[in-house]
């Protein structure tokens, strides 16, 4: 399912530095995320510092993930909503306007984390993104992204 | 006022490898909060790869900012609600149930961010923060930590 290219590879190059996904930031996450059916999914395996207590994730990464596959989401959903390839222009990027986490258990450090993301709601500019986050099949942590869409001018 | 000892500095040192906020973690943030009255304050200047795209922070960092510093803010009022300075045993350490971020505005990347904290409900094992996140005076992001304490078996 995760094989060939991710929704942040479609992203323009001056679009691609974001530390959590951004396949140009040679320091960051670089999250990957695809479909799998209607859902979107992605994983990434945490580095030992990613630790909070010993054995466990600290919850800003488990948020950080959350967050770039939720506005990964957002655009591919966008995408699809216009029928349209994400390799066409005009390239439709999105931001985070809010983001919500519940941290249900303690998240494992070792095993490779699962995200699963469904489109609850796609308007013109904003689409709305519940994801959930697993490790070794059991949900560890749920989360909703209100994305909007850059505009053309970027952040302005 | 951020000068002496941070709440951080208080953790014992198993739980002090926090990426957010340890001080024994040589890749993370090690955020340091302080108290200003009866808020709590911390500072945190991005890296250069903390960009989301072109001149702008990227989510999930101020989202670990808002995580870490709810939790320290959340450690240092239960001492304080107890009358006890954070030198003493046993250690108060929480940890986050949920997390809330609005994104007000884009974050710029450059200046430091100036974070602030307003004990909104304290109980017995729960801590609830409210966060606001400036740079350069102005309001990007606001967000809310519910705290819990960790139990003495750390998170079993």
């Amino acid at each position: 399912m995760k094989t060939g290219k991710a929704f942040q590879d479609f992203y323009p190059d001056h679009l691609a530095h974001c530390y959590g996904c951004g396949r140009l930031n040679e320091h960051g996450l670089r999250l990957r995320s695809f479909w799998d059916g209607e859902d979107s999914i992605a994983s990434f395996t945490p580095r030992p510092e990613h630790i909070a207590v010993p054995g466990y994730v600290y919850g800003g990464l488990i948020a950080s993930l959350i967050d770039c596959h939720g506005t990964g989401t957002a655009a591919a959903a966008a995408y699809r909503h216009q029928n349209r390839s994400m390799a066409g222009e005009p390239a439709l990027r999105f931001v985070t306007a809010a983001l919500q986490v519940d941290y249900l258990r303690p998240t494992p450090l070792g095993p490779e984390l699962d995200l699963r993301g469904k489109v609850e709601e796609i308007g013109e500019r904003k689409v709305v993104v519940a994801i959930s986050v697993s490790a070794a099949g059991e949900t560890c942590a749920r989360g909703r992204v209100v994305a909007v869409m850059l505009a053309d001018g970027l952040m302005d």
